[in-house]
């Protein structure tokens, strides 16, 4: 991995560990929390892909909440309002994985970013709530362009922001759909394949995959 | 329902039963068909939407090749190029649904057409299979504007192509989010919902939701 001039990481599930809404799940709705968890996320990615190629965008919170209601709705689950509240209050107190602070320690000598979906104040209480603000020059979200990833017009708000050519960015994601449309639009591109999965058969595929964020040269 | 100018229908789920592939896998993998078939089918979807959002158009029988290349990596399932190749003609030879004759022969007084994602060959191939061709007026591929629904540019060929205004289209899906995206763009929608699903929350909402197509008006 040659040298970079900017290191930018997705949030949810790159910085960020989703597990401990699974976590929360189960402690409201017991047995039922890996699954309520997973289809929130699916619903959640796939209400962000359908809204930006209709044009409909909603920011990244109102997508939240409608795909956990709509993940509910699935499992025929009763959500009241409390509940509801407190598992969507989650997205602001993920913890960050264990090698994410280390790692950006690492890197401080240039500049490094977050670029995510996420509505502006769901990144800045996540990262404040992690203590990671210190660690970070840059928090990008998605929003100014009301589209999200992986349209090239998102990932285009990180050179400008940065003002550094993307050709000389790495950029880190652990979800792979991200990777490829990040490669898509011209990063340098690491997949951070955390657990071990298989890689879709989609392209352009990153240049590199690592399992940890301790595998990130400096 | 007001009376309208014209009838459009998506193909897959809604005129032809995709259930036949689930039966299809079971065939090579005794008791993983369901699981594979949904897989593949989901695979389907978000690498259709993600190519259009990315802008890395494939047209739809590579999509569908690589999506079940996708769902047998993710289940672990060892694909034969014979049982590959077999399944994916499985697409040509879907049956329609039962309710699909009789609704385009009443409906003969006015333009019918298909408008799906699926690539021109495929599109043919099932029609003739089923013997539909004769009930149809016009086959619309989403192929010469390289994107795939809900992309407002793939809807709108069909105005161009049946030469009606959209507000005086019904235009019918069994999928949800496909009967979103041809309401974002100004079509009449009846959402065909055969299997009793709820509604996921995602909006504009169609401006009718039927059981099968025996409950469309003339």
């Amino acid at each position: 991995m040659s040298v970079m001039s900017a290191h930018v990481f997705d949030a949810y599930g790159t910085l960020f560990d989703l597990r401990a809404l699974d976590s929360a799940c189960n402690g409201h709705f017991p047995g039922r929390g890996a699954e309520l968890g997973q289809a929130w996320r699916r619903k959640q990615l796939e209400f962000s892909w359908l809204r930006t190629i209709m044009g409909q965008y909603a920011d990244f919170a109102a997508v939240t909440e409608s795909a956990l209601d709509s993940a509910a709705d699935l499992l025929s689950l009763s959500l009241v309002p409390g509940v509801r509240q407190a598992l969507l209050r989650g997205y602001e107190r993920l913890p960050a994985y264990p090698d994410v602070a280390p790692a950006l320690e690492r890197l401080r000598w240039r500049p490094r970013a977050i670029f995510s979906n996420g509505a502006p104040a769901m990144l800045e209480a996540v990262v404040r709530h992690a203590g990671m603000l210190p660690l970070l020059d840059h928090i990008i979200s998605v929003d100014p362009v009301e589209r999200f990833k992986p349209d090239p017009r998102a990932y285009g708000l990180v050179p400008r922001v940065l003002d550094t050519p993307a050709a000389e960015t790495l950029f880190v994601s652990s979800n792979y759909w991200d990777a490829c449309g990040a490669k898509a639009f011209g990063f340098q591109v690491a997949w951070l394949n955390r657990s071990g999965l298989v890689r879709d058969r989609l392209d352009p595929e990153p240049d590199y995959e690592i399992r940890s964020l301790d595998e990130l040269p400096l």
